[in-house]
């Protein structure tokens, strides 16, 4: 029922910025395509630029996910791990890296396609400021929404996902949070252009996911979701339902009514455990409390909402956890 | 330049939850009007409706603004100090009281008008939810829109801006932060409505509050300010720039640049200080920074913005301070 | 095997600052007494000077807590819902007023014996500050450890359990956290002396409780335990469990492992809640936590801390919540 | 008046996670120190192991020491740079790898004394937990509290500062707060053993900064400091001032009050800027802040700590400020 994917490079070493070479060591791709398919439900992979995926490695890429009966869930293109992306991709002040920013993004369109997909995950991360009076927030804006209007105008098969997360690496970001990620989709103009739900950056924002997903759904611009947990206050990409549990209950609850349709994707930093392993508890969390919602009665969460009292909202909830 | 205005009740006594009565003694209104006309550049009053202004008191009213040569800044309706909006005005589960929420709303534009305002600012800070699935989402966007689109084609001649805040008194406000809030706007298809920032409210949602500002200034939409300040996690009401400076400064030129043209509300809860003292120094704070960068020049920022270069950004800041 | 005892004034009407007189109605307390002596396994009661407990009221009080089969678990006196605290009681520059924060902290020492109790929990929440350049740190913590003493060594047959807080109603509190509020207890040298924690003090003070409860306990100074839920960032005094879950978890099996012997009184603030249902649905959390956590298997638990391994954390969990 | 250093470190490179190789351009070691020591006012220099010094190399960092006339601030032994830390450096549960944490240390301290210095800063960045029941408090801070007891009685003449930090690497540190940290040091019953403030790890911790000085200061534990801003949610290390005001004049009050005499150290992460002009702007903030409150007049700020009146310290930091 739920389309679970995986994020190619969380099988592989995560680094930070005190240890640069990171925590473990790097198998083979082809280690890491053959692990995510063995994890019970996944059927899709995302694939980020440069790290995974190139214009010249496409028919590779396509062999090993045919190889491991896996399909393209995104591309996330590349546009914050070079140099050339530290000072803005969208929205560097310097025309020609804008330039190559749209020029990155039609390239990995063209991949998706090539790879059977049709969603592209824009994570641009570089694009945001540090510092009081660097950020030129009408400028970059108006960068944001031409140059993704150009890459939506580009060829229409190809969804592209706008991915938010109020921080990190810069110390604002641009898009940082559901409601103005949203406000730069319309303002685009482009039926294919959306938003992506990261859960963990939801919860950095101070939202509420489930309530962030809703508004989303609304628009319906919920084109994609990245699961992971964190202890709020920072993205620490860890294994899902660690930390949250009656906030991922909530957020299934609204994906389930409002009719989301898209991948479960995981995206976490499994910087110090077993990426396979890692990656399966979230795959194995958020698969087991779907089904145990399901044999509770989804009605009965429709219920509390129709109400919005909060004892019963308790009472429902400990018995949903089997405590007595 | 700047039009500074004071909220009445910031001159008056203040409570929480520990101790209701009060830390002060309740001033008469009358004095307090004197008060707030007292202070060097106040010239508008915004009221707050139940507490400073009803149906019954407005020749009243009326009375003190020009007794003491005050304009209307705005009325606040009351949405919030009444039990019967415990569980929300505009978004009660009970439609008699959403129809209470507009009525009273409407009443309160009419006394607008009466009292020489075209500003009505709708914070209606029980509409929220407090535990998880109590917030009926979508329901409760729809009627926030409906609502406060019946009231803005009541009289055209009055704007109404929406007062967003992430929680208090609810741990989930439905207006939470700038973007949400002026969707919320858009979506009422009503050019009446517009929004207000709080600029402890903004810091609380973990905004830039001059990045809040320029987003609702590029639609158009900024139709008030609150001024206040707060250590961030929460909304301390406190004087402005008590813990703020150069966030101050970006703002006033954020909202010089794209032309803010409204009210610079002071909007505070002095609870162990005396009113008149501490709105003082608030207006002075304001209106010192203000005078401050037009001697510095404003196009120094503006030439900040151009290159983006943190380490000018902080030697162009030190100057303004005078740290040598 | 748990003492479970609530605060009385949790049954009855809780006000914020913008609705003074509250969302609901105030019951007598004799209701208010009966109501907590219905709770299943409630058998203590916490009372709040001045709201509960004066010296005039000590022999009804008395009566109320043999009539429904009740134990005093602590008196809290009031050190924060008087005008004359506003400004500090241990604190107070004022060196009357610090006379009379130690005469009423005795007087309620005195009231707890009459009443069969042992212990007094401290929280002067007025003891702190709002602005920069307001506290003087120094001059306060020798205030408040002068303070404390004497009041330890007025009976030493009563033991004083400080509960920390970050903040509310001041910006900031002087015992702030665990760590700097058990050196405050160690200070005084006394050993009647330690320290209370508060679930959602703690979370908001970015605390793992669990951690703060475990270092309380190796200095043998965890005397008390208020329980409640919030939201992390500000003290929303919710029902038990309506948000966190795992912390819950670690915190029962530390307590338990480091030997806790203590009460679990709630502390809420329904504030739009049935209080009975509301302080039920508490104890009925951590009730029902802890008989689960037994019926799995403490030495489970134990046996993920030995290795400290992230998956196996996960999947065990995954088991606790019954997550196939 | 103030000694000055700088981190060797942030003169080079600095990389995130997303883009390992980092944002710059990695300088020769000798331009490095030529770069500090251009600085007007910095006379110290630490340094961190592995990155900066080894045991092998004592001789030639002293050589870079002297040709460049500076002095050995302190060295801060990596404890966080290396795969074998990653679990934990003095509570790792390999007791091996424990040894080799206070090897390392006992190595760095004979280094320092070699290269004349008393000063080692330890910053056990790796000793903390991720995940819930990951931590084992109790034994965790035993292992640190007589590894460092260890490294104390190895040689008297050498300090040890403990670096406390919330979090980063680990989602939770084991030294996160000032007071926690200063229990340890106290613990250690050694009189060489103190704790080492960072001021953007102590806004993420959410104290008052000044408080937690006048804590450390209060028990004569304050060893040393460490100056970069931040927008308080994260460690961003950015340049001192950028953020925060207020915060540093009442930090430099209180630590010239309680008679602070060690190192004003430097230490940033410039990911995007000049190294040498970033940490300058950070000298030249925090010299200019401390000369400019030298000029305004100390005891205009003692004098507000006499009564802690909000609008009289709002008026004199407007004066400060030169707000008219």
């Amino acid at each position: 029922m739920m389309n679970f994917a995986v994020i190619l490079g969380n099988l592989g070493n995560t680094c930070d910025r005190f240890l640069s070479t990171g925590y473990k060591d790097q198998p083979p791709k082809a280690v890491m395509f053959k692990q995510a398919a063995s994890i019970e439900g996944v059927s899709g992979i995302e694939l980020v630029g440069s790290w995974d995926i190139t214009t010249q490695n496409v028919a590779e890429v396509k062999q090993q996910l045919q190889d491991n009966g896996l399909k393209l869930a995104s591309i996330i293109p590349d546009h914050f791990s070079q140099k050339r992306w530290g000072l803005g991709a969208f929205t560097s002040r310097d025309p020609e890296i804008r330039q190559q920013a749209i020029a990155e993004t039609k390239a990995m369109m063209d991949a998706a396609v090539e790879l059977g997909g049709d969603l592209v995950n824009l994570w641009p991360g570089q694009d945001g400021y540090d510092y009081p009076f660097q950020g030129n927030f009408d400028e970059a804006w108006c960068w944001i929404v031409e140059g993704v209007r150009e890459c939506a105008n580009y060829r229409k098969d190809v969804r592209l996902a706008l991915e938010y997360k109020p921080k990190e690496p810069r110390t604002h970001s641009y898009m940082a949070r559901a409601a103005d990620t949203l406000l730069m989709a319309l303002d685009t103009g482009c039926p294919n252009v959306g938003v992506t739900i990261d859960t963990s950056h939801s919860f950095v924002g101070g939202e509420n996911v489930a309530e962030a997903a809703a508004l989303l759904l609304r628009y319906k611009k919920l084109f994609h979701m990245h699961f992971n947990d964190n202890y709020r206050a920072w993205d620490d990409d860890m294994i899902v339902g660690s930390v949250h549990l009656v906030e991922y209950v909530e957020l299934l609850y609204w994906l389930s009514k409002l009719k989301y349709d898209g991948w479960y994707s995981m995206d976490q930093y499994p910087y110090r455990e077993d990426g396979r392993a890692a990656i399966n508890e979230s795959v194995r969390f958020v698969d087991g409390v779907w089904k145990k919602m399901n044999a509770f009665g989804l009605q009965r969460f429709g219920a509390l909402l129709e109400k919005g009292e909060a004892t019963s909202v308790s009472a429902t909830m400990r018995e949903f956890m089997g405590l007595a």
